[in-house]
């Protein structure tokens, strides 16, 4: 059993390190695990005579540095001491006697206990491999190139460890400057695989070892035959990580199930005085035609907005599923004791006064009580939240009945406010908006698990500050995104922004670039900002899925198609090569100086069926996936006409069966905003004013296809 | 005269190689150049014995290479012929011998010319320092670091040539791992003032010698002490570069004046037909209101809209300003024949089909008659232009009439009917919006001369897809910016727009580094996008310029104030490290869990009077420089209070004198789109659900302040 003796090996040898309180190891134990993950270092051997040097250098197979070994010679180079590149018997025996020659010389009196022989590193690329234990993600794995430029450039990439081979190898392409290691002005490709292997090794050894805060390989010299790391720095961490709270897929299913789709809601603090939170929240829940059953419940108060109220939860007849609060901080505890005795499952805790305003003792304590009884919390900390399919408007903004594909949650108050605005004006279909707030318990893991598997959610849109287990959330995702697109919005992306961060809500900034990679490694589209969290969420639900890379852009206005094929491309997708055949098909409809290849410049003053004919060509072949309009307001051809037959012909093949991502961008009069929101409601993404915006959206779907591997693409690296 | 010896050694030795037909310089002719232009290459001698072999070592001062010469000897180092740093006249003799001896040994019969003694270049940084002629600018130089690492991330710098020593300077700042050459890791910082002496020289070799193409220094090897060019590669052009016609400043403003604020205009093609652009024209320039004379002009009718027409434009009494074409292409060389002997210094020419149509020799005829008589041509293939202070509405589009300080320019007109609608449907004030199509003959460097004198255009923005004449360009953007900001959207920054840019005007396309550099370098702000261009176009004028650095965010969501501090930082823009006295002014004001610093989070349930009074204490402090306001929707500060308070305070601070810039970013239910509205007419530029626009319209004021000298920074590098 060579893993169980690695395993002792390296055991033994940290209980060594930590009796001594130490928390660095120094360069020989670094060597020691080094050999037992077999992390390729330089080979060092002590030869006590001429006869082991030869023996030495033979077992290296390569040139070796030979070095005296003498507790009386410092400066070794001075002594004559060290001879570097040496190979073959011959060589090694003489430099043998020279060196100790030199150093009998250089002081007659001096010990002399051997000739240290080691493997000469070869002239190779340098790259770093390593293991960091982040605050969010806890293990993670980090690959970069080395040198002192990379370091300034920060060209490094991360992975949750631990990683199998193919995410090990995928990481070599994730850095920027990745073609440096397929071979750049006629070198040769490095050795992938050993770099691979010395990630994978890293990564096991963290996985084996939790107790290890962070493992270094710098650099590894890597050539085209191999890796091999210069020099292994390891360090234990402080203190084991605590673990945290986990609860089954089938228990939060089952709780946010009564969460989201409940019968009888109490709204605890319910009040009959407007202007109340605990009035705006039972008014908007009846207003929001909530069908099941309301129980408002206050001790003071017989009735309530015309409803029997409650002096406690305990006294509502019958089960109830949702206990909303909104009553003040202080209070919540001993009234979430009787929301447990009801058993009630959940508890929406609206009031603030907890962690975010210096108070974490009450929040230990309510998140202690709900652990006890058998309560989940949302907040606390929250304006509430919207389940629209199932009328619950369980908040004190105003309520939401525009149903539709999109989940979305946020950790912020103030961003939920802007969700709940800009789904509002742009008539998003919402399926739920959720705040999260001080996340005290229920967070983005276990709301991924909900919505993943809720049947009217079709993508879901997340803002979010931090996360509280970052591998719960990448869990959750995976399991996710096969099904669904998942969008976040994390903030605090900059240092600045992760100081405001850590001021609002007292949560540990992660490092931005492990976000980044990790979120991509869970197929997580990342929004780069507020705006584009809501465009994406509002335009994913509405966009068939492509079936392939090939981009058609089609034109009345060249100068649109200009600004649309730099918005591709900075969107990573492809501007397909027309094919001979098809472009004498777009060519039959489009004046002789419009110029077919891509994009498809129809020219400006076409009337509307050029405009019909070469959106069919596109739609009909079935080697173009997706296709962007470009659209220039005419005399001929009026918005409204341009906007009506394009939904006409889009609806027309949907029937056929034939469903492909339309966008549309349009160039023209105030006309066109209103032609925008006719083509959205029929399932054309269509911007006035913008050619970025209806590519960026195109690009999000297409970033979420490959991800959940629709396109053969697999998870995004 | 060393300048003019170094003239004429270069000018020889040019000559000699044309005679030759050759374009690319030998490595020798190459260091005949360095050395007049006294560009560091390494010290080369022959030396025919070793008394001269230690003479030439004596004169480079250092270690130098040794490599014995001689015609029978083509493998120098197996012949033993090649000794590498070799310091101090013993070993430089004795290494004269040495070689000798081994070319013996190896070869006895070998002629032996001598050997060759060559500085050793140092180890040090490798960096690049070039020039290349650019289609669009012409000479221009080029830096960036060497290496294969920067060869794949492409980490270069261009300026126009010639450059002065600080802008050759600032070069070494504009890569991104310029912190490299400040050195890193403990090395020591690189001699910045050697690498700058190299682009310099190079700079002045292309200058002095246009016909130049290429120069190469690659590697320029540099340390702390200095630089040296490892190889110098010189390439001549293929022919001369061809001289575009120039019009004196004077004469570009007597003409334009007369295009922008005429006194009579005709309307060759006008016409009685609805759905006609002769008619449209006509009736857009009656609709607009245009105070002065407009003649229609068509032969076939004796009235058209009610005003007399007439045959032609030689008919028409009195001086005309302006005519605009509404005719085929092919009918407009004759009339603008007729335009010259009436002397009417501008024609606008509507009609398309000429070069973007694949009629380019129509088009040259018509630049021909308009050079020839003295007409400026506006287009052809545009949708005309608006003058809105003097009431001219030009064009085949509606009128326009919301006065105000932006002038827009559009090369493609979907663009500028995308800049119209925009225009319309945000209230944008416009003082002119300008088709330019395919610049035949006015283009942008004409329209910025002109709008950098014009009192009402505060603020230029202009689309382009190419520039005729790059220089130009940047001479007229120099001395605007200074004056007023100009936002360029360059359309064809990607292969693939550039491309498509390609098909629409078949301009060739600019490399979009070149393009990146130089923008920056005449101090243009860069639009990512259509929208950026827009939004700022309509935000530039209506902010006041910031006199310093200290960007102050005040909010009540502290959510927003995550994601505003995230666009802060993405901006460029600087979060103002607040002062403790100013610290605890804003802590008076706000709840003991609230955050001062930076963002300054006033938290969510706060009054108006708490908003007020934070954005008063912002304003009054004259060490904060910029506000930045993020509000958060609630019952207690609902968006109209928001929106009047704010608007107030900055106006009571206007009419004080204290003039800030002040964004704002709502996040709320649909109100805030109203609030933000208010706030826009009134000076603070305010959007909803974005904390991303609002920020990115300040940075883009920042950019400007700081290129037009007004921050200290001068033009930005």
């Amino acid at each position: 059993m060579v893993t169980q003796d690695r395993a002792l090996r390296v055991r033994t040898l940290l209980d060594g390190v930590r009796a001594e309180g130490r928390a660095a190891l120094t360069a020989p134990e670094g060597k020691v695990i080094a050999d037992a993950y077999g992390i390729a270092v330089p080979g060092e051997e002590l030869a006590r005579d001429a006869d082991e040097a030869v023996a030495c250098a033979a077992r290296f197979g390569g040139p070796v540095v030979m070095k005296i070994v003498s507790p009386d010679i410092l400066h070794k180079t001075d002594a004559g001491g060290v001879v570097v590149g040496v190979e073959g018997a011959g060589d090694v025996r003489a430099a043998f006697h020279k060196i100790v020659e030199n150093a009998r010389e250089y002081d007659h009196q001096a010990r002399i206990e051997g000739i240290q022989v080691q493997e000469l590193l070869p002239q190779g690329q340098e790259v770093i491999v390593g293991a960091v234990t982040d605050p969010t993600f806890g293990k993670v794995v980090a690959f970069g190139l080395g040198g002192v430029l990379v370091e300034v450039l920060r060209d490094v990439t991360f992975r949750l460890a631990p990683v199998d081979a193919d995410e090990a190898l995928s990481m070599l392409d994730s850095i920027r400057s990745a073609q440096i290691l397929r071979g750049v002005r006629g070198a040769r490709p490095v050795d992938r695989r050993a770099i691979a292997d010395q990630i994978l090794r890293v990564s096991e050894l963290v996985a084996d070892f939790p107790e290890i805060a962070e493992v270094d390989l710098n650099p590894v010299i890597v050539t085209a035959e191999g890796a091999v790391a210069a020099d292994i720095r390891v360090i234990l961490a402080e203190r084991a990580p605590t673990e945290r709270r986990t609860h089954t897929r089938e228990e939060i299913l089952s709780s946010m199930r009564r969460l989201m789709r409940p019968s009888s809601i109490a709204v605890i603090g319910a009040s009959n005085e407007q202007g109340k939170i605990g009035n705006s929240v039972l008014r908007n829940l009846i207003d929001g035609g909530f069908p099941g059953e309301i129980h408002p419940v206050n001790p003071k108060a017989d009735d309530i907005l015309g409803r029997k109220a409650y002096p406690s939860v305990t006294d509502i007849p019958g089960e109830v599923d949702v206990a909303v609060f909104a009553v003040p901080a202080p209070s919540v505890a001993p009234l979430l004791e009787e929301v447990g005795r009801k058993n009630i499952p959940n508890a929406v805790l609206i009031p603030s006064g907890f962690a975010e305003s210096g108070e974490p003792e009450l929040q230990d304590e309510i998140v202690a009580i709900g652990e006890r009884l058998g309560i989940r919390l949302l907040g606390p900390n929250i304006y509430g939240y919207y389940s629209t399919w199932h009328h619950v408007c369980a908040t004190f903004c105003t309520p939401y009945d525009v149903k539709g594909g999109v989940a979305l949650t946020s950790q912020s108050g103030g961003i939920g406010m802007a969700v709940l605005g800009f789904a509002r004006t742009t008539k998003t279909g919402v399926s739920a908006i959720v705040g999260l707030g001080n996340k005290a318990d229920l967070d983005e893991d276990d709301l991924l698990t909900w919505f993943g598997e809720d049947p009217h959610t079709q993508c879901i849109a997340m803002h979010l500050e931090d996360l509280k287990d970052g591998r719960a959330f990448v869990e959750a995702a995976r399991a996710t995104v096969p099904k669904k697109p998942v969008v976040v919005l994390k903030a605090g992306r900059t240092a600045a922004g992760a100081k405001a961060a850590g001021s609002h809500t007292g949560a540990l900034a992660g490092d931005d670039a492990v976000y980044d990679d990790i979120l991509k490694q869970a197929g997580v589209i990342r929004a780069p900002g507020l705006n584009e969290m809501l465009e994406y969420a509002r335009a994913l639900p509405v966009l068939p899925t492509p079936q392939g890379d090939n981009v058609v852009i089609i034109t009345g206005a060249g100068g649109s198609g200009v600004l649309l094929s730099d918005a591709v491309t900075d969107n990573g997708l492809s501007l397909m090569e027309i094919p001979p055949d098809l472009d004498t098909s777009f060519r039959r409809f489009i004046p002789p100086f419009g110029s077919a290849g891509n994009p498809v410049d129809i020219t400006g003053g076409e009337p509307p069926s050029t405009y019909e004919a070469t959106i069919r060509l596109g739609l009909a072949d079935p080697r173009v996936h997706a296709l962007v309009l470009g659209y220039w307001h005419t005399i001929v051809t009026p918005p409204l006409v341009f906007a009506e037959l394009t939904a006409r012909v889009v609806a027309e093949f949907r029937e056929r069966g034939i469903e492909k991502p339309v966008v549309a961008s349009l160039a023209g009069d105030v006309e066109v905003e209103e032609a925008c929101q006719y083509l959205y409601e029929r399932g054309v993404v269509a911007y006035p004013y913008t050619t970025e915006k209806p590519v960026a959206v195109l690009g999000a779907k297409y970033r979420w296809a490959r991800a959940a591997g629709l396109l053969g693409g697999g998870f995004m690296t």
